[in-house]
């Protein structure tokens, strides 16, 4: 399958970000973490004077065979409808994009629909939703790499336009089980604790969402524990297309931008691939689904919002985004105390 | 004095806003605390389809007596020099408000200094800086109420500028220690945990600091715990000057961005005058300052943000100003269910 080269950030220009930022007039450490923001994307540009360009959130689309087995209350046709909702510029991440002035990608990765032509789809089908993995895997390993493959195309593609700095999105009804269960096995926590209510189960549907995800798990107990076999056994297209956006973006030295449980999910596949990818990630948020928190901190990322989204679509990427462009602008903009003639501190 | 009438917020409205929030193409509750911020803007608005309109910090200076007594790194001259800072568009608080397309007013509420005439600046001085309360009362009950009248008068011309949403920000070398004293005073917190090391004391000079504190409150043990003694004793012009243009924002109805340690203490005074101003308010962050998760607790605020700033000017208002937004731009622009054609759960 495709190789990613993903440099180690060159961290000789830290000390030179860290003295701009400390000359900054605001008393030492006061902006908190848009500091160690603006530090980070300073080093992975490699200049003193970073700039964000083009931002862009890709939602890639796809359906899962489990969603017949009754994990999730919204029936699987939602994620065409949800694609066409996209297309039309009525989703919550159309909102959050048009407000912060982001490009927006639609991706169908793999939705069990027949899309028509459609200037703002990328169609990038894998197949029609992937196989219910309580039967056998949910896709082929051919099937897995190109995808992947795709999704690192996609951002090659976006990235020559002149963006450098991406978030993911995902709609696919059920992926909160293939999430789980990948956090489950990636990470080697109970999957007790890596499945939570997904879009909205009540305590039956909790319930019977574990013993399915459980039943399932057995069923491939066989199964090597490579990112690629969890990945293709257990995933869906759009996470394994986002698995392969994401190694892109940092192959590219792009600034990462990653949203809630599912987009984790996909980072943390491409961690186990390539653990330089992290150094390329900013997390933006903490979802209220049960199980990120852990997912986050297996990771050691410290997430910029915690306000008890758990939308999906790349929303939370898209909220918080101006909140990287704040980390940025302080950085270029703010006067020193010696330009602005303030005494430092004593 | 001046007193402010402010209604309660008619609640009537709420299950309507509450029901198309709910029918929007998104989980139920999947958007956290945008949701609640969306309920409140449009029950202060009485209105489905809320608007923010020509969004403003205010920030407020004023110089403090007791700065003399050694509580803060920094030499008391920084409050001017962080005046013309402002002035000249290279604070914290200037990168922010030009990001967000948010104006800017800047306020000499008692600086002890000269300025000359600037564009940029509201000359509303009350004195030349406090007295010292180690030795007498900061202010004198006719100086605090000019203060409160002179901030509300700011706020009424803004607000028939058109302005219907605000944030209020400070600077004043050794404000922390006003706020934490009027935090121990209003909500019967002891002195130790409202202090914390403001700009950036080392541990010798938080223990000077609490000494110092515990001494200014034990010479003043006598005046009434009134909102406006303890706010004349122990404040700031600037701290005094933003209460009364609190006070006067949620009289207008206007949406009130609370920002850190020294103006959620402005606003706790203003509470404690009128606890209907806290329908008004949203907490746009919660400081590093040590004490400001208590008095956010107190005040039963949940706050928006927890990057570890604690740099005042409003630069949290200013930085939290677009979920604001995004929370706004959901209710006014996402499809529901019906109008994109998808299904909802079953």
């Amino acid at each position: 399958m495709a190789t990613f080269n993903i440099p180690p950030v060159d961290k000789d220009i830290a000390a030179a970000l860290q003295h701009k930022i400390d000359n900054k007039t605001k008393p030492l450490g006061s902006l908190g973490q848009l500091e160690k923001i603006a530090l980070q994307v300073g080093a992975i540009q490699q200049t003193l004077t970073p700039a964000l360009h083009q931002p862009a959130i890709v939602v890639f689309a796809g359906d899962h065979g489990i969603a017949k087995e009754g994990v999730s209350p919204f029936p699987q046709e939602v994620t065409y409808q949800m694609v066409f909702n996209f297309l039309q510029g009525g989703a919550g991440i159309n909102v959050f994009t048009r407000q912060n002035d982001m490009q927006i990608r639609v991706v169908d990765a793999g939705v069990n629909f027949d899309f028509n032509q459609h200037p703002g789809l990328i169609h990038a089908k894998v197949g029609m939703g992937t196989k219910s993995y309580l039967q056998e895997p949910a896709m082929t390993m051919i099937q897995c790499q190109e995808a992947i493959e795709k999704g690192a195309a996609i951002v090659r593609e976006i990235h020559q336009e002149g963006c450098n700095v991406i978030g993911f999105g995902e709609m696919g009804i059920s992926n909160t089980s293939s999430a789980a269960i990948i956090m489950s096995l990636l990470c080697n926590i109970p999957l007790e604790q890596c499945i939570g209510r997904g879009t909205g189960l009540d305590d039956e549907g909790l319930a019977r969402k574990k013993a399915i995800l459980s039943e399932a798990i057995a069923r491939h107990k066989g199964i090597e524990k490579t990112p690629l076999h969890v990945l293709s056994t257990f995933g869906g297209f759009e996470i394994a297309m986002m698995c392969g956006a994401m190694l892109q973006a940092a192959a590219a030295g792009m600034i990462i931008l990653v949203d809630g449980f599912i987009s984790t999910a996909a980072l943390l596949v491409a961690s186990k691939i390539n653990e330089h990818i992290l150094e390329y990630c900013i997390f933006t948020h903490q979802s209220n689904e049960q199980g990120h928190q852990l997912m986050l901190s297996h990771l050691k990322a410290v997430p910029l919002l915690s306000l008890g989204m758990r939308l999906g679509e790349g929303t939370g990427a898209a909220v918080a985004y101006p909140l990287i462009r704040s980390a940025v602008t302080f950085l270029n903009e703010m006067a020193s105390f010696e330009s602005a003639g303030v005494s430092n501190k004593a």
